[in-house]
Parts: structure tokens; sequence; C-alpha cells
């Protein structure tokens, strides 16, 4: 059986290494987080140094909250580059952007390191379920050498294109979450302000061409004013962050991306940040001095 | 069995007054357009002027392009008002603004003659399943009087508030499915330029939290090139149009649906404006250099 090592055991990372666990794989893990680390040792996997994990595992899993963190457990005399076997593969997971994923790709090509890109999206619930879509930019064949390590994991898996691909059709996705949220946003603020039942408005939209899975995923939050994380809008800032760099290194201007990277900046300011991103309404509620609740107005 | 007359007989009032032919309803119809008014004769309609209408008939379905041909049909010698009689009901699912529904309603008022505003979303596909989304503004006990008719053309049929509520409902719908459309193509053309295959990005995205009607609805058609109206643009910018006046109105400021109104703008100037409203990705093409097609790229 497969050995993997699991680097970065957050709300993400944590019960994805769980359902490798479960698949039956030889997990091995690593986290700052000593407490992460037990919880999946309780579980049955070991833990193991980066450096270790590059000596002693075939595939090796990094999902991380950043490029930064993904290079430094690369890097160094005790990281994983200098201490890899021969075709060890790296997996990352993490969401970054495709110029830090193409660097890593052709940096570990120098130690016959093979990688691929393989951001994740459907957030905890669906890396609970193993259901996540996983989108993959790499070699086709080292692609083949790790599917039934995604499968066990996630649902919709695609190799979308070469490396950086995958992050990049991340960066795609999470345009199209975010700023679906803010269109959900601005349309609730207007109708409260206008006095309407915002409850039986999403009974009468959510079956129409309105209807997406962030509507219902996040109406029912809104109006229980639950803006528990999920998906913080600290990390989807940073997605943004990335996306305009992208886009802008390829001479594609994002004006809707860049409106909403304002807003999470203005969020930032208001100390929502570490908030889910179905908080970007209470920018909006803000600014308009309305609430969008539930029942009577 | 209840007497209604159709006014308005286009894309979607054509569909809808069949609904009510099959239901079983007594319908008389009126179009401007003959070739539309023989066909539905043809399938038992009668038809009838508004005047005649408005002496003739238990309810008045009005479905027109904008308020100002509701407004006609409804004023002058020859309108519904003059000639109608006490307890008639006027059902306009036109998409109109809430200032002319609420003025609609008053005016209706002094002829003793009841309204609802009950726009509806869904499109043609739906309008011609009978299974419209119907949004609903008014009094309970005229909402009480119609249902039976708006089921014949509808599915999911709430009465979200008092007059005016349900064009609001619909204008949040229409905030929603157009800054939808935007956010998609944002990304389509990001990925697009960036070399990756659009259908396996489709596939790998479409079950998470990006997933949504629009992108099942748009996507393969942009693929295809195919722009043929469905909802034109120049309908969607006539609805934003209408947006920014109740929002402003409201003091709720509306930054994303005002930078839609502007690219609806640029692309009336670009001559797309008759294209369905998934035409609203070939602004980003065009000022990105690229195309979102399928296959290799």
């Amino acid at each position: 059986m497969k050995r993997i090592g699991f680097i970065g055991l957050g709300i993400m990372g944590n019960p994805m290494s769980q359902n490798l666990l479960k698949a039956g794989f030889n997990v091995s893990v690593n986290d700052l987080n000593d407490k992460a680390v037990a919880k999946l040792a309780a579980l049955g996997a070991k833990e193991q140094t980066p450096e270790n994990m590059a000596k002693n595992t075939d595939i090796i899993i990094t999902m991380l909250p950043a490029a930064k963190q993904v290079w430094s457990v690369l890097n160094g005399p005790k990281g994983i580059l200098q201490n890899a076997h021969p075709g060890l593969i790296i997996l990352d997971m993490s969401s970054i952007g495709p110029t830090d994923a193409k660097a890593i790709a052709q940096e570990a090509a120098t130690h016959q390191v093979e990688t691929l890109d393989a951001p994740v999206s459907g957030g905890e619930p669906k890396a609970i379920d193993g259901t996540l879509s996983i989108m993959v930019g790499g070699k086709k064949e080292t692609f083949a050498k790790v599917t039934d390590v995604l499968q066990a994991m996630g649902h919709d898996i695609v190799l979308v294109g070469d490396h950086g691909s995958g992050v990049t059709a991340k960066l795609a996705n999470q345009i199209i979450v975010n700023l679906n949220i803010a269109a959900l946003s601005e349309a609730l603020v207007l109708a409260a302000k206008a006095g309407i039942d915002i409850e039986k408005m999403y009974q009468a939209i959510r079956g129409g061409l309105a209807g997406s899975a962030v509507m219902d995923a996040k109406v029912p939050l809104i109006l229980d004013r639950n803006f528990k994380p999920g998906g913080t809008m600290a990390i989807n800032m940073k997605d943004l962050t990335n996306v305009l760099q992208t886009a802008h290194d390829l001479d594609v201007p994002v004006p809707f991306s860049s409106q909403l990277l304002e807003i999470f900046h203005a969020l930032k300011a208001d100390g929502k940040i570490m908030d889910d991103h179905g908080g970007i309404v209470q920018y909006f509620e803000k600014i308009a001095n309305v609430t969008v609740t539930r029942g009577e107005k």
C-alpha cells in the first residue's frame, strides 16, 4: 500500500488525511499544531518530519495556507527537496498562484521529484464526506500514479492542464464563488431595505436562474447571522490577491474581482476578516444601514 | 370558469397564455403582433381589445416589455382602468420598477380595481413547462383569488410582500442572475487565457460551491458560441437600470450592479445588446483578446 506523507492538518487537511487512513493508506502526518497531530496519531497515523517523509514515503501531500508555507517545507537542509528519493511525488493541494506552482514543479524536477498542483473546492463539509472537487495541473503520467489517492478525498477529479493549471482553475473557481456571494449580498440588502420578506423571496427564486450552491449554502447562515467560518474572508482575500496577480500577468482585466478585493480590505479594516465569506453581506449592510434577517419587517 | 384577458404574447406571454388555455380557463388575448394573436386564436383563445377585456373578464394579465407599455394599456378612454368593472383584478407579470408598480396599484384602486405585481423568473423553457418562479407583491386577499391562475403558469409561487415587493424581488433576482454571469465570464476568460481546458474545468467545479443554475445554463452555450436569446441583454439592461433607480431611491449603493450596467452599455456600443445575456462574456473576451471555446488550446 502506498506510503503517504500529509503536511498541514487544518480545517481541510484534518478530514482529508482521515479519509486517506480510512481508505487504508499508510499515512504519516506533520503540522506545527501538536493537537492536530495527536488527533491523527490516535486514528493510526504516524508522525514524521518533512525530511523523513521525503526519504520514506511515495507521495507527500501539502495542504497549507499559502505559497510561503509550501516553500518552507520544500527548501533548506531539512526540507523535502534536499532529502527526496528519486520518483517521490509532491501533491500540493494548497491554493496558491500559478507562478509559484510552476516554479515548484521546475525546482522539484531538478531533484527528480514529480509534482502536481491539485487544489480543492467544496469546503469542510465535502472534505469530511470525501467528495471534494479537485482541479489538477501537471503531467498525465504523474496524475495516473495518484488517482487512487485523490479518489479517497474527492469526487470530481479532473486534470485540467499542465503545471499551474490546477491552481489557476481554483482561482477561476474562487472568482465565481466570491462574486456570487457579492451578487447575493447586493440583492439581499436591496430587498431587505425595500421591506421584502427575505425567506419568502429565497423560496421564490432559488429554483430559478438565480439559484446557486452559494445561495443555498449562505442565505440560511446570513438569516441566522452565523458568520462562523467555513472559509474565512482572510483566505478568500489571499485567493483574490492571487487572482489579480495572475490576471495581470496574463493581461486579463478583472474589474469585478478587483472591486471585491477592495471590499475585503474594507471588511478587514472593520474587523470582520476572520468571518466566513458569507459575511461579505456585512459590507453592504453597513453602507445601506439595514440588516438581512428572518421574519417580520 | 374564470375569464382571463392576456395582453402581451411575446417569448414569455405566448407559452404562459397557452398554459392557461390547457388548464381550462376562458382566455382572451391581445397583442400588437397579429401573428401571435392568430396562433393563440387557433388554440382556442378569443381576441379582445383591452377595453372589452376590462368589461368582460375577471382577471387581466399584462406581460409587457416595460412600465411604459403597461401604462399605455391602462390609461386613456380605451384603456383598462376607465372601462373596468369593480372587482376586476390586474395581474401585472411584467418586470418593471416598484415605483411604477405602486403607482399602478394606487391608480387602479381609485377605479375599484385590485392589482398584483407578479413578475416571473425561469425564462422561456420554464414558461413552456409551466414551472416559472413567480414573485408576488400585493394584498393577501387578492393573491388568494388568483392562486389557481398562477399555478397554471408557475411552480414556486410566493407572496413576498405588499404592492411593489414582487417587482423588487425580481430586481434582486436579476442582480444575482446577471452578476453570476459576469462572475462566470471573468473566471472563464482568465482560465482560457491561461490555457486551461474550459470543458474539463467546468466538470471539475460545477459540483462545488461555484456551481449555479447560470453556470449550467450558460457554459455550454458560451462554448458553442451560441448567444441566441433567451433573455436579451437589452431586457436585462432595462432591469439593471431599474435596479439602480430603485436602489438609489432606497439609499442602497449597488457598486457591482452599477459596474455591470456600464458593461451592458459597452456591449450595446459594440452591437451585441440583442444577444443573450450569456453574451456578457464577449466584453471580457474582447478586452483580454481571447475566446472561450471548446477543446484544444
